[in-house]
């Protein structure tokens, strides 16, 4: 098995990435401590075409080195916004149809293998502090709170593989939207 | 919707994770460079209890800062090894059984969501260097090349993020083995 050359591989150009069809998923990152963290989720969000990345509170935003070491440029095609109060993101999202979704490990979370996407549905998925996680108030706000099962000694998995895990999840069920 | 306090999700000890049951994959590190990868893969190894963590070439082994930054105590948890040769690590697999597939964009590579996954089955998963990904020669000794579909700008995920979908596709499909 021959493997391809990235010029093989026919990834698009930022131009036409603004353009493409996206999945109905807009990540919210509330006070996300680590650049590498957050460029890791710009990769991501481009990887699957995610339709914008909301970065709140402490979140860093980009141009910043840290976050292109990880990001690799995917801050140029990701649509992104930031907020200095994760709850006004929410409010935004809410009142445009989206479906607020905490990643969180919480009284009544629904485990992500069981969670119901609905296709025609818009989802907001919120991903927290790397110690604190999706602070209390936000979890309130939310409408549902979806937990990673996991099954080892560590309680949370780190916050790129949570979100890669995650949107892969919502891309497998939402990816006809791309056609 | 209550968070849950870390002593709520009465997460397993180190020793009775070493005797849980596990699923049957192992996680081979084909001379990944950089520590935190590394060391996120434990902790991804650990919450989706993965039989071991192959470490080959390059790829730094613990005990060693650097990886306890991500691993964040999981290469204590689960079970590692160390080879000079990622073909060396290869042959000893395939003798026990293991299905061999490298995590790669290839010629007749078959995308994530479409690889069978078989009860019953053994599998080792290959993830390859930062930038060149996992070498031709390894790759020629694989049984498949798994692809993780992008439709995005860049050619490829963190190497600690296409691990995590990986393994969580490999642990939703096999976690029947884990009762």
């Amino acid at each position: 098995m021959r493997k391809l050359l990235n010029e093989e591989l026919h990834r698009m150009e930022v131009e036409a990435f603004k353009t493409a069809a996206k999945i109905p998923v807009v990540i919210v990152l509330d006070n996300v401590r680590s650049m590498n963290n957050t460029g890791s989720v710009f990769r991501t969000s481009d990887a699957f075409r995610v339709e914008s990345v909301f970065l709140c509170g402490i979140t860093a935003v980009p141009p910043h080195k840290e976050i292109h070491k990880t990001a690799l440029g995917a801050t140029e095609s990701v649509d992104w916004q930031y907020f200095l109060h994760t709850g006004d993101a929410l409010v935004q999202l809410r009142k445009n149809g989206y479906t607020v979704c905490s990643i969180e490990q919480a009284e009544q979370s629904i485990m992500l293998d069981s969670f119901p996407v609905e296709e025609g549905g818009k989802y907001a998925l919120v991903f927290g502090h790397e110690i604190r996680g999706v602070e209390q108030a936000i979890v309130d706000m939310s409408d549902y709170c979806i937990e990673i099962p996991q099954y080892g000694t560590k309680h949370s998995l780190n916050v790129s593989v949570s979100a890669g895990i995650v949107i892969w999840e919502f891309f497998r069920k939402l990816s006809a939207t791309i056609g």
